[in-house]
């Protein structure tokens, strides 16, 4: 295929054009196996940001990606096989309780996750502040332990769209990282390159989502239904509020705390309500008739967890890290709570170490922080807003500031807002 | 100014802000000493590319691009300077007239010249195939012969600009040479950092020109017109038609002859029309009131163009080198030429070996194409149209091909086309 010259297609791109199958196919290849420079990849996607894509491009741009790396056959599984995606939120933790609760109700649940970097936390960071915990399975391993648990979080391995891999780091230095048609196929040629049955998108819409505005959520998300079902992947996506943060905690071990809670049935409302019903279309999309809030209460998700949890060298009875450093932020007016704001939080909880800067950082497993106050409630001057916590005391001072910044205090209770705002199919 | 960071520098640009003279100084300077990457200046010139820039944010991306080098200081000339700039063009042969000829009016004419990539070639290209001329000075020696001869044609030291040689490389690779503010702070940086005193443009349009249509063209002109005039520069573009190639020798040692027969009072009329138009332009620009068409006539020009030669240790005397292969292409039909398009003659010459596909590649000093007809000639079938000539037989008859695609042969004469299609001061 070397009839293909880069700036050919850079500059059709450039100019508006669709790019043709060959071109795509060519273009993803050659980028993958370095005879496409990076400085050439960065100024496609950047044409491709400002000029878009049509629905059969990204498709097949999604297809070239799939094709560079391995594809998992997960035919031997016996149970139907049903994943969950989340576009990342503050406190976003669901995929902890969501995972061993659907696989109670019967479902495999290979869930390929990854590390945060930014404001929003990693789920493989809040795992593995699980002493003996590990991210890395072989494939053998990874389907053996579906098959016999039904739950498996693990890291992806590097043979799974390798052109992904290498364009989203790209994309991260480049201010290429919010295309449409890049965030789509990026999501989903790793998750139909894992060969799951189903899949249920939660895309996030708000402050501490990386959409803000919800049309542009629901193109998002209508992008990837389709690139789900066009590979004969049963496909849902919800697109849920993320203006606050997700339950109390935010951070690594405190999420994984949280989550706990929510498999012995208690925790925040909005992280059970969330969880349920990401359950209930996991459910559904794979065909499996079962009722999560029963299997929930019944402690079967729980022991899924531990099982989980077991099978990776971790030890559910351990005690969690806690952070060395603790202050606590006070209401400097009394009021009623109007606003959390979700991004703030979210940056608060990064400077305090729960996330990091660079891919090579190591992240602190007790940092976080700890609301003690919600949208709606009532506080007077003095009281406790949120704890902050950190190993190193340097970090305080920061966080302290952006998350101050993170309340609003007004007169008036704020009007209810929902959780789940759409749900595209 | 280490407060910047290159991806919201991208970002800005991207989502159509105007960037401020901080972040260009900034990003300018980083990119060239290696802190801002390939990767992230190519997304951010494909940025440039598609968003625009406001003529404050070209001027000073101009200026930080003249303020990663050095400034050459003029003022110990005692002549006034005048410089001029063509956008390239197929034949375009013009600096190696224009150069002596404006000297010999009085005028010290600093001609930093480049070499050819492409379908047009470059003027050191052409200068070379002139036995033991050398294109390469010292500041000091450039500066001697300015004084003492009044003309030089030679290299650009890598000193002038250096911001701009890097990102020229880079854009050539990754489809973005053809943004407005770009091209125009590309040429402007190198003139104003040269330090001439007045600059005449000759701003191509056609087939076998950078820009295709005049509207863009005439943008170009005013944006680079404006810089010049805010530099303090005299300033003055002439639009001319690129259709058809100029004068009737394309290549290497065949334009330098084409140039000696206008220098000796001859050579195709075209040729001498635009070479006296901007040689009137610069002399107006510079002060000097001179008739360029009575000097030429007189001979005072090529005495100033042997003194140039020998200056830069060529041998102005000296046989110029011959291509070993000539073929010819005839009229497959009779009548009258109505077109000869000048990307197809470009393209045959580069084909035979006159112009280079990588920068590294050498060049054939004899290939070339020479037109026997023009638009307007009347032609029976079976007369000869060009000659192709080439050192590699190989090369000929893919150059053939284009080269016989160039020519449209009708029953009406053409249209006249004025060679002078406006005036931008």
């Amino acid at each position: 295929m070397s009839e293909f010259v880069a700036v050919d297609v850079i500059r059709a791109k450039r100019d508006g054009h669709a790019l043709s199958d060959a071109q795509i196919d060519w273009v993803v290849d050659a980028y993958t196996r370095g005879v496409v420079a990076d400085e050439q990849m960065s100024a496609l996607a950047m044409a491709i940001l400002l000029r878009g894509m049509t629905p059969g491009e990204i498709a097949r741009w999604t297809a070239a990606m799939i094709a560079s790396g391995e594809r998992l056959d997960l035919s031997s599984i016996t149970r139907p096989t049903a994943d969950k995606h989340s576009t990342g939120g503050v406190g976003d933790k669901i995929t902890l309780p969501l995972t061993p609760l659907v696989a109670a109700c019967g479902a495999a649940v290979p869930q390929l996750s990854g590390r945060g970097l930014g404001h929003t936390g990693g789920t493989l960071d809040k795992l593995e502040s699980i002493p003996g915990w590990r991210a890395t399975l072989g494939n053998d391993e990874f389907k053996r332990q579906l098959q016999d648990v039904g739950a498996v979080i693990c890291a992806a391995g590097a043979g799974l769209a390798p052109a992904d891999r290498k364009l989203y780091a790209l994309r991260d230095v480049t201010g290429t990282v919010e295309a449409i048609p890049l965030i789509a196929s990026s999501i989903m040629s790793k998750k139909i390159a894992e060969g799951t049955g189903a899949l249920v998108l939660d895309v996030k819409v708000g402050s501490g989502a990386f959409m803000k505005d919800l049309a542009a959520a629901r193109e998002l998300a209508s992008t990837m239904v389709q690139l789900g079902k066009d590979s004969g992947v049963t496909t849902v996506a919800l697109l849920t509020d993320m203006n606050t943060p997700l339950g109390l905690a935010v951070g690594n071990a405190v999420e994984v705390a949280e989550s706990l809670e929510v498999l012995a049935g208690g925790g925040p409302g909005d992280v059970v309500e969330l969880t349920l019903a990401l359950a209930r279309e996991m459910l559904a999309a794979a065909g499996i008739d079962a009722d999560p809030a029963k299997v929930l209460e019944s402690g079967a998700a729980m022991d899924t967890w531990r099982a989980m949890i077991r099978a990776q060298g971790g030890d559910p009875d351990a005690p969690l890290p806690v952070a060395r450093e603790t202050e606590v932020l006070r209401a400097p007016v009394g009021g009623v709570v109007a606003a959390v704001d979700a991004y703030q939080i979210g940056l608060a909880a990064w400077r305090l170490g729960a996330g990091r800067a660079r891919k090579e950082d190591p992240v602190s497993y007790g940092a976080g922080v700890l609301l003690r106050a919600r949208p709606g409630d009532r506080v007077k001057a003095g009281d406790v807003l949120l704890e902050l916590r950190a190993d190193d005391a340097d970090r305080i001072p920061a966080a302290r500031d952006v998350a101050a910044a993170a309340f609003v205090i007004g007169e008036k209770s704020p009007t209810a807002t929902n959780l789940l705002l759409d749900r595209i199919a």
